[in-house]
């Protein structure tokens, strides 16, 4: 019998508006080169064009796509353009795209095995694949006592490995009995802010983490970091924690692996690795000396939902005990219990995050993998890693600019000789232009433009294009400046 | 110049297989009803049937379709059937599949207004509409000193919940100093695991969380939450945040919000109020009424991916002092600096939740409330909690199976007389079917199977068959014992 009025979507009416959303998508990828990549929205400018009710009736889906248009499309920044070196890239693709439409529409639950099979096989298979992919060493994979997870991001990464190297440290009676402000964590004042963000969440408190000192390129100096944990240790602390980065946010800075493991693995720490862009770089086999000292390490993440081509959020959260980390973050309340759970042949991945829901995060990443073939994965990153070197050798041979920090792959950072001022006007002046998106950081005490390649679409053009426009505005304005 | 060789899927390959996943999504909605519930997959079956390494080179996107389902579909447990009754439900629909596909098209990253305030502002507006949709109170809302924003799910917002409370009680201390095990919280035993979960994240300790004495119906005992809190301070410890629960997990209960937060607001502890599935039910007018006292929380979480037609994830989560839950999660680092952010006018959501990064998340549900306007959501939610109630009349005017817990929306918690091993047998026989997938709990102490109605497209006949399979099984069974 059925039910009267149904203001659902009918599978043909879903499949109508479907094609035109792919349509607009196909329309977006074509123009988006050419729209300004910096939304110039103020503050309060969107909100103020939408209703400030919501509708009391529905309406067709033709008003709410033209919407999109007319009240969203002004609000964007553009990360898919091919003229975004802003941050670090966020770059998707087609297969990426069309398979988060296929999570969508399957619309099942990860929590368990039992609640989709496929969800968590899937999942535990592509991460060992990326394991081979990248050069990760056997303990990460799930074959023996590790394994990998998707999580939503680098941050909840380190969070999830904090929290599994606090209950090891602990003999897992912290989630017991709370914190008591005696463990002490490591890391570089480069490091992701979401370390210290995870610091505080844990209970650790932020004055238990040392920030060791870093070399002017912003590698972590090994030598400070075993001085520290010496000192902490005979003030009756508890050293537990490092996290070491491969690729800063900054810089690009590489922290010594291979020496922190070998302090942690003395000292029995935690190591957890950070390579949220530059791990991507490992697909190519020349690049691997980079993340040297990763096979000692506890735990490891980095992001296709950064460098390969996986629209957010998808980071690959690798284990070498996954034991552990599950009993650190199991709650088993009575209707979760189940026979495959209970069986012990099972992975559920609930105990290897901090929510307990999850979508078919996998999804997405075997399309990408799939569509594009180990070789074809390698080509693009390689080919960012050129474009890169090709600005920083631009940068290196002006008279103008110099670079600021080393840039072993992607990320430049770079700055006019005139002076910190004179560089963030730059970058003010750069960025209004609405042809290229540039951000900042500062470096040893001096403000420098950071120029990141890896939007997927991005060629020599568009990079050499933004080397044409900086060089062209800095000197505009330095003549401007001599004017004044 | 173009860059030679090209992997990527060019925008009218993308408009080709959008198309194809489109198709394949259409198929799918209008055959699911007719798949077997609950997968039959056997531990590592899927894997099983995956190639042992990636592939070298890129594949045709027609092989990864066929793929999905010669290889994935085996191991799907199908959440959009209409029969699935299992867990919570987690309903999806067109309009909030597009708005996903959508946001995976823009590709854009909201972890600050700057870098897209469209993705910060529709979510605030949206939030504020649903706050007004759900009868919440103004306090909740941006104009205000609170606001909303949207967590992957209930057990992120309340790990948020509590964490801004810990702050708020040490006066922002614990993020610095660490957690010191004085501080204590409240909840029912049959709040959900996120709770115990959150508690052991944040450093607070399972210790020093209180499992208040429950009823019969499974709602909390505030003269006994009032009794311990006084133990406790007397104690010498520090009780700082209740965690309450409309609707449970296990059977739909309702603690009793108004003398909780009573209780709460005499003893300055922060209120958090768990309205997962259930919250959803507001957005009736006469349902609201099971809410009463969420006025008076300091933060609140429902999850429309639960029950409002929008996939999975999206939890709204709201906080009456924005200031709190911001001054607890922010850390600001060079490269995250901008003016819109110093200016103080603008929402940087980052600081509202654990990750850095963040999709643009609104958009679907933006989608989901303009496709059904409000009239179009009360019409589909009143209809499931008429069918559960349906359902409950038939449990009740049964001889064989009775309500094993009051059923004041759509979820049925029953049990038929012939005691807990009976019941467990006949929820596996009625799984094994693939006509149905429903869970079970234990309700004082005794095996209950729940029926919880919520999927897009059950109507009255699902209902109705799930009903008769039930009772068909049973009585097999019971001949079948008796024979024996």
């Amino acid at each position: 019998m059925p039910d009267g009025k149904i203001f659902h979507m009918t599978p043909e009416e879903f499949r109508k508006r479907g094609h035109e959303v792919v349509d607009w998508i196909t329309e977006y990828q074509k123009r988006v080169e050419s729209l300004p990549v910096l939304s110039t929205a103020k503050p309060g400018q969107i909100r103020s064009s939408l209703p400030a009710n919501p509708p009391v009736q529905g309406e067709p889906f033709s008003t709410i796509l033209a919407d999109v248009e007319r009240l969203i499309m002004p609000g964007i920044t553009h990360w898919q353009s091919p003229n975004f070196f802003a941050y670090f890239p966020a770059n998707a693709s087609g297969p990426s795209i069309l398979g988060e439409l296929l999570s969508a529409g399957l619309g099942v639950q990860g929590m368990l095995w039992a609640t989709s099979p496929a969800c968590t096989e899937l999942e535990t298979h592509v991460l060992d694949w990326m394991a081979d992919m990248t050069g990760l060493p056997a303990r990460f994979k799930s074959g023996g006592a590790g394994g990998g997870v998707i999580q939503d991001s680098a941050s909840s990464a380190v969070l999830c490995a904090l929290l599994a190297a606090r209950e090891r440290a602990t003999g897992f009676q912290t989630n017991e009995a709370g914190c008591n402000r005696t463990l002490v964590a490591y890391t570089s004042p480069h490091a992701h802010s979401s370390v210290e963000k995870a610091v505080k969440v844990a209970g650790i408190g932020r004055q238990q983490l040392r920030f060791v000192e870093a070399d002017r390129t912003g590698a972590m100096r090994s030598e400070i970091l075993a001085q520290l944990i010496q000192v902490d240790r005979r003030d009756g602390l508890e050293p537990f924690f490092v996290s070491a980065t491969l690729g800063t946010t900054s810089s690009n800075g590489f922290d010594p692996l291979p020496q922190i493991a070998q302090i942690c693995r003395e000292d029995g720490l935690w190591l957890h690795v950070d390579g949220a862009m530059s791990g991507s770089a490992a697909v190519c086999p020349e690049f691997r000396h980079l993340q040297d000292g990763v096979e000692l390490a506890d735990s490891y993440a980095f992001n296709p939902h950064k460098w390969m081509f996986t629209n957010f959020d998808c980071d690959c959260f690798y284990v070498a005990d996954r034991a552990t980390l599950i009993k650190t973050l199991s709650v088993l309340p009575e209707y979760l219990r189940n026979q495959a759970s209970e069986s012990g042949a099972v992975i559920d991945y609930r105990d290897w995050q901090v929510p307990l829901g999850r979508r078919f995060r996998a999804l997405k990443l075997w399309f990408v993998i799939r569509h594009y073939g180990v070789e074809g994965l390698r080509h693009h990153i390689r080919r960012h890693v050129e474009l890169g070197q090709q600005f920083a050798g631009w940068v290196k041979s002006s008279a103008d600019f110099e670079l600021v920090a080393p840039a072993p792959l992607n990320l430049v950072c770079f700055a006019h000789h005139a002076g910190d001022e004179f560089n963030r006007q730059l970058l003010g002046s750069l960025n209004q232009t609405g042809k290229v998106y540039l951000t900042h950081t500062i470096l040893n005490g001096r403000f420098a433009l950071r120029f990141c390649v890896g939007q997927t679409n991005t060629e020599e053009i568009h990079v050499r294009n933004a080397w044409d426009l900086i060089q062209e505005t800095a000197g505009h304005q330095l003549r401007h400046s001599r004017e004044k």
